[in-house]
């Protein structure tokens, strides 16, 4: 299972109550951040984010609105005690600026802050239950993106089937990992008699900030759940590209081209106070589309 | 007038609502934002403090609850177009990470940044309305608090006594100065006829994170206002003092042996939720003294 909470959904100038990009995807063990806009640290709290639960940090980019609320988390972190290694993946130049801000203060971190640094698309982090990919967006900076995929779920066992059965409880792992199981007498119980098919893995891809690009169309290929920023309505076409956003309905056509189950927009400009537009325009492309809003959970 | 806006009064980790430091002194026509912990921009928006009206900045220290959030504000100035040159006073390392923000998010500000490392107690900023100087404190890291002393207010018209005389509207300004009139005759009108006292200038004097220190009784002397920092109630003395903070008996110590006025307190531990004891310790010891509380605004 997988579901992604927002944080923070708006554009660069916080407006509005709504605070820069932060999100959380969440599996059942452990959360994931996934940048960190100023405030993260108090939404997180708000919305009943343990932080210790989160282990590996992602940074899209290093403009001020998807990191400035970093150096709160990982001080408060410390602050709070923690022992756990804490992960980091984020364009190079963020391990100085990091390591500048824990000097100057005279700070030492009361775990181990390991950076990696994004250098080309390649899988950059794979734990017992997600891997992850990055890949480059098109901004005026440096910019990736994430595609988060679970790992093959177990199979489920049959509790009405399996009590006919005289199977060990102990043996139920290797069920679940699509085992047959064979009786002292030598009889084998096939693994589908006994269990359900698993549920199948869930992706989810996060295309940070970008420009109209269609090569993210490969990247987002089929995901269950597909976030691309909307900065602007479409009327603001000409001012997206300038500045390297998109408009819904580019966010819109890159999922349907790209056949995703669910698109999530976000990254709202600070010019917009009501967003009921933004949904009306991208569903008029592609239908299962939401509006990202802030404290909202979406299931993947 | 002067006028202190709170917008954060905890210490290092934000709780209960309470972020960490940042407060705003309000004249008539500007405002100075001392300290700005994470959320100050949008504790800004929360409270209307007009940006276009702060021109000068203190930072105090480089702790992050003091300025975390001073990245975000210096970045939405930019966005939203501000032309206005902005002042930057705080210890000298802040300059070096501030550029390397800027550079990293290839960043052009839109308005000249002039950064003013504090070096020595002394004036560091004087405009037509205010004298700033700085003083030192003793923190775990260099750390320096702010006196901020209104300059010699204007004598008041005597709206009932001056309809008597006849003196050109455009000499009210050299009243207010406190010099006579001479009528074409060559008659003197003394200054005190139609004029009233001025209002007496007011200080305010914002000590920082400070270990109690008996040494700021002397920057503090006879000031109208003075924050000192309650980070422990006083069961708590011996942490205050390994962590080089204060007390609530503490900081009204101080106040009193300074003579001051009136005593705010704040920077409150995130171990306490509720603040009543804070307020029922310091006034055991000095009276007139008021939790700094969010979003309150205490006039001088």
């Amino acid at each position: 299972m997988l579901a992604l909470t927002i944080l923070g959904n708006n554009s660069a100038i916080p407006a509005f109550d709504r605070l820069p990009t932060a999100q959380v995807l969440q599996t059942q063990e452990e959360a994931y951040l996934i940048d960190c806009g100023e405030g993260t640290q108090m939404q997180m709290a708000k919305y009943k984010i343990r932080r210790s639960k989160i282990n590996n940090i992602f940074i899209s980019h290093l403009h001020g609105d998807h990191f400035y609320g970093l150096p709160g988390v990982i001080t408060s972190m410390s602050l709070m005690g923690r022992t756990q290694d804490l992960h980091l993946y984020a364009p190079a130049p963020l391990e100085k600026i990091l390591e500048l801000l824990i000097e100057v203060s005279g700070t030492h971190l009361s775990y181990r802050l390991y950076f990696h640094p994004l250098t080309e698309e390649k899988e950059i982090m794979n734990d017992s239950k997600l891997s992850v990919t990055c890949f480059r967006t098109q901004h005026r900076i440096e910019c990736w993106g994430f595609t988060f995929r679970e790992k093959k779920n177990p199979r489920k066992i049959n509790a009405d089937k399996i009590r006919s059965f005289d199977i060990p409880a102990s043996y139920y792992e290797q069920l679940q990992k699509g085992e047959d199981y064979i009786t002292k007498k030598g009889t084998i119980i096939r693994n589908t008699e006994v269990t359900l098919a698993a549920t199948a893995p869930k992706s989810y891809c996060y295309c940070a900030d970008t420009i109209y690009d269609e090569s993210l169309v490969e990247k987002a290929k089929g995901v269950d759940l597909l976030y691309h920023e909307t900065t602007y309505l479409k009327d603001n076409s000409q001012k997206a590209t300038e500045r390297f956003h998109s408009t819904t309905i580019q966010a819109a056509s890159i999922a349907e081209k790209a056949g995703v189950k669910k698109l999530l927009i976000g990254h709202f400009s600070a010019k917009y106070e009501l967003l009921d537009d933004f949904l009306t325009e991208a569903t008029s492309v592609f239908p299962n589309t939401e509006l990202a809003l802030q404290g909202s959970c979406y299931p993947i």
